[in-house]
C-alpha cells in the first residue's frame, strides 16, 4: 500500500493482526556511504551554481565590473607576453619581469584615481627608498666590516618601525598609506642584498620594471572603458539626491494615506522607500572616493582641482537631512493614529511642504547632474519656507481644533461645560512629524547652501536658454503661490 | 619719526612741503631671494615641526600604535638577520630571503585577526595557484612548442579576468579579497617561468618562503602585545554604550536647563555631548572588524566561534538609538522655546525617562563589559516603560494646561469666553522631544534584546553574587517605583 505523507512516499504493508508495519528501506553500509556522499555532493554543487549564480546577477548589473576583470587579465597578459621570450629565472635579468607582473596585479584597481594613487606611491616610494638603501649602504660599507651589519640593521629597524607607524597618522593614511608600505618593502630588500655593485643595478631595475608595469596599468586603465573616482562620486551624490527626495515623498504620503490603501503598498515601492538609508552609510564610501579623486586628472567635465572636499560637505548636510527623514519614518510606522480630523486638518500643508522640499531635492540632483547653476531654486526654497509658513499658521490652529470637533459631539444641554479634549499622546507622532518636516526644510536650506558654495568652487556654469525655458514651464506648472511670497 | 600702524612698524619722514614719505627698506636681488628662501624654510621646518608633534601625540594616546610600529621593525629585522649571510642575488636560493621579507612588509597588519587573515589567505592562494599554474605548464607542455604559449596566454588572460572580478562578488569581497590577488599574482608569474624542471622547484620555494614569513608574523604578532580585531569590536561596543548614554543624559539635561545657565556649559562638556556622533559612523569600523575577527582562534573570553555577527545586529540597533539621539539634539538646538510653565509641568516625567533610559543602556555597556547577564535589566527596562507611561499620562494633561495657565491672566468679567492659547508651534519642539524620548524607549527594547540574544549565544555567565548584591544596592539608591510596575 502507497501512502503519501507530508510529500514523502512510505510504504505500508498489512500485517493479520490489523497493525500495520512501515518498510524501511534497507540499504548496505557502502550504499549509505555512496547516497551521503551523493547528497553532499548535491548540495556542493547547488552551492556553486547558486554562487555563479550571483556573479552572473553581479555582472549583468554592473557590467564595469566585468569590463576591469578583463582589463587586468588583457594587462597581465601583455605584460606577460613582452617577457615570454625571456624565462623568469635566467639569473637577474629573468627578475624583471616578476616585478612587471607583481606591479600590474597590486596595483590596478577598479578606478583610475586608485590606480594612479597607487602608481604615483609605488614609483616615488621606491625611488625614495632606493636612494635612501644605497645611501646608507655607502655610508656602512665604509664603516669597516663589523659595524656595517649593525648599521644596516638598525637602520631596517627604525625606518620599518617609524614608516609602519607614519601609516596611523591621519593625513599620511589619506595620501600615502601604501607609499609607507612599499618604502618599507624596497628599503628592506635594498638592505638584504649588500653588495654595492649589484645593489645600483638591483635599484635603477626594480625601479624600471616598476615604471614599465604602472604606466602600462595608466595606459589600460584610461584607454578602455576608464572608471574615474571623480564621475563617481559626482553620480553617488546625484543618485543620493534622487533617493532622498523620492524618500520623502513617499513616507509622508504613506502617513497621509487612507488606512484601507495602507496595506495595499507592494513590496517594490516599500523598498525604494527606505533608499534614504543609502544616504545614511555613504560616508566612508564619499570619503574615500574623494580622497581617490584627488590623484585624477582633469577628466570629462571635472577639472584637475575639482572641489571634491567640498562633495563631502554637500554629503554630510545630506546625511543630516536623512536623519530627518529616518524619524520621520518612525513615526509613519508608529502604532498610535492622530484621528483622522486631525489629519485631515494638517494634510494638505504637510502634503504641501513635502512636495515643495522634495522639488528643491531634485532641483538640486538636477544642479548637480547638468552640473548647471539653477535658475529656479531661489523661488523654490521660497516656495518652501511659505508651505513652512502655510503649514506653521494651520497648526497654531490646532489647539481650538483638538478641543472643538470633540465639543461638537456633546450633549449641548449639559449645565457643566465640559471639554473633551482629544489625549495629546494620539496626536503626538502627527505633531512630530509636522515638526521634523519643518526641521527637514532647514536642512534642505543648508544643502541648497553647501551646494551653492559648490557650484561657485567648481564654477558651474549658469542655466542654458532652453532649460530656462523648461525650468520655468515647471514651476508654472505647479500652483505655485510665488505672488504671494 | 616711527609710527605703529596695524602693528606693522613704519618709517616716515617729514618733507619740508608738509606731506611725509614713507621710507621703504631697500633690498638687493640677492637679499630678496635669501629672506623669500628663509621664510619658506621657515614654514617648512614649521611644518615638519607640527607634523611630529602630531605624530608625537597620537603616539601618546595610542601607545599601541608605536608598538605595532616596534613590532613590524623587529618581524623585518629578524628575516633579516636570517638571510643575512647569504645576499638576495645568489641565483635562486638568494630570492628567498625576497619572498620572506615581502610577506612579512605585506601581511603584517595591526590587528592579529587582519594579519591571520592575510596570511591564511596567502598561504592557501599561492598554494592553489601554484598547483594549478604547474598543471596547466604541463598540459601546455605536452601539446606541442606552438601551442604552449597560446595555451599559458588565454590560461593567464581567463584566470586572471575571472577571479580579479570575483572580488566584487560580497562574500569573496569579505573573506577572500586578498587570497584571489595572490591567486592571480602566484598564477601569472608561473605562467610566466616556463621551463618545468625549475617551475616546481620555484613553486615549492615561494610557498615555503611565505610559510616561514607567515608564521613570523603570527608568531611575533601573538606573543608581543597582541592587538585582537574581536577585542577591539567588543570594547567599541561598550564604548559605544557609554557614549549614547551619556549624550542621551547630557542632551534631555541642557534642555531643560535654566535660560541663564544654558550658556555656561563649558566647551569640554559640548564635545562630549556629541559622543553620539561616533556610533553614527561606527558601521564601517564595526563590519570589518567582525570579519577579521572570525578569523581568530579563542582568546581572552571569547571563544573561536564567538558570535562576532551578533555585535553587528546589536551594533545597528544601537545606530538606531542614536538617529533618534541626533534628531533630539536638533530639538534641544531650535530656536523655539516652549514656554516655561509647559516645560516645568512636563521636566520632572522627562528628566525621569532621560535617567531611567541612560541607565539601561549604562547597564547593557556593564553587561557586555563584564560578558555577565544582568540580573537587574528586566526591573529597569520595566522603570523604564513605567516612566513612558508617566509621561504620557503628563502629556494627556497638557491640553488643559495650554489653556488654564493663559487663561487665568485674562479678564474674568469678559462676556465672550475667549480662551488665548499657546500658539501650537510654540510646544512643538517639547512635544517632538517628549515623542522622541518615548521613541527613544523602545529602541533601548530592541538593544536589549539584541543584546540579550547576544548574551544567549555568546553564553555570558549569570551575575556573580557579589556583583547582585551591588546592583541590588543600586537598584535601591534609586528611588524606584519597582512596587507600582
Amino acid at each position: 500500500m502507497g501512502k503519501e505523507l507530508l510529500g514523502k512516499l512510505e510504504w505500508r504493508v498489512n500485517v493479520p493482526d490489523g497493525t500495520s508495519d512501515r518498510l524501511e528501506p534497507e540499504f548496505g553500509p557502502v550504499l549509505k556511504v555512496w547516497l551521503g556522499l551523493k547528497s553532499l555532493l548535491e548540495g556542493f554543487i547547488r552551492k556553486i551554481w547558486k554562487f555563479f549564480k550571483k556573479a552572473w546577477d553581479i555582472g549583468v548589473a554592473e557590467p564595469k565590473k566585468v569590463i576591469h576583470g578583463v582589463k587586468v587579465g588583457l594587462c597581465i597578459s601583455i605584460v606577460s607576453l613582452f617577457y615570454y621570450m625571456r624565462p623568469l629565472y635566467e639569473g637577474v635579468a629573468g627578475s624583471r619581469t616578476m616585478w612587471a607582473i607583481m606591479t600590474v596585479v597590486v596595483v590596478f584597481e577598479s578606478t583610475i584615481g586608485s590606480t594612479l594613487y597607487k602608481c604615483i606611491n609605488r614609483v616615488t616610494a621606491t625611488f625614495l627608498a632606493g636612494s635612501l638603501g644605497v645611501g646608507v649602504h655607502w655610508v656602512a660599507s665604509h664603516s669597516g666590516e663589523n659595524l656595517e651589519h649593525v648599521i644596516l640593521g638598525i637602520s631596517v629597524f627604525l625606518l620599518a618601525s617609524a614608516a609602519t607607524f607614519s601609516r596611523f597618522i591621519p593625513s599620511i593614511k589619506a595620501r600615502f598609506d601604501y607609499g609607507a608600505m612599499i618604502f618599507v618593502l624596497t628599503f628592506s630588500l635594498i638592505s638584504v642584498s649588500y653588495r654595492e655593485k649589484k645593489l645600483l643595478e638591483f635599484a635603477c631595475q626594480r625601479l624600471s620594471t616598476i615604471v614599465i608595469g604602472t604606466s602600462l596599468c595608466i595606459f589600460i586603465s584610461m584607454l578602455f572603458c576608464p572608471i574615474w573616482a571623480g564621475t563617481e562620486l559626482h553620480q553617488l551624490i546625484c543618485r543620493n539626491f534622487e533617493k532622498l527626495a523620492y524618500s520623502l515623498d513617499e513616507i509622508v504620503t504613506e502617513y497621509f494615506k487612507d488606512e484601507k490603501t495602507l496595506k495595499a503598498s507592494d513590496e517594490n515601492c516599500n523598498k525604494r522607500i527606505l533608499g534614504y538609508k543609502c544616504v545614511l552609510n555613504s560616508k566612508a564610501t564619499e570619503e574615500s572616493m574623494a580622497n581617490l579623486a584627488r590623484w585624477e586628472p582633469a577628466h570629462g567635465r571635472f577639472n584637475f582641482r575639482h572641489p571634491w572636499k567640498q562633495y563631502l560637505k554637500t554629503g554630510a548636510s545630506m546625511r543630516d537631512c536623512a536623519y530627518c527623514i529616518e524619524t520621520l519614518y518612525s513615526c509613519v510606522n508608529s502604532e498610535i493614529r492622530a484621528p483622522p480630523h486631525l489629519k485631515k486638518h494638517l494634510k494638505n500643508m504637510c502634503m504641501r511642504l513635502r512636495s515643495t522640499s522634495s522639488i528643491v531635492l531634485e532641483e538640486l540632483g538636477i544642479t548637480m547632474k547638468t552640473m548647471t547653476k539653477s535658475a529656479t531654486i531661489d523661488i523654490l526654497v521660497a516656495e518652501m519656507n511659505f508651505a513652512v509658513q502655510e503649514l506653521k499658521s494651520a497648526l497654531n490652529s490646532l489647539p481650538d481644533h483638538v478641543l472643538t470637533s470633540q465639543s461638537s459631539t456633546l450633549d449641548a444641554s449639559e449645565d457643566v461645560e465640559k471639554i473633551a479634549t482629544t489625549p495629546f499622546t494620539e496626536i503626538l507622532p502627527l505633531t512630530t512629524l509636522v515638526y521634523l518636516l519643518i526641521e527637514n526644510a532647514t536642512k534642505i536650506e543648508r544643502i541648497v547652501k553647501a551646494v551653492d558654495e559648490l557650484a561657485a568652487l567648481a564654477e558651474f556654469k549658469p542655466v542654458a536658454d532652453k532649460k530656462t525655458i523648461y525650468r520655468q514651464s515647471m514651476v508654472k506648472l505647479t500652483p505655485a503661490s510665488n505672488q504671494d511670497v
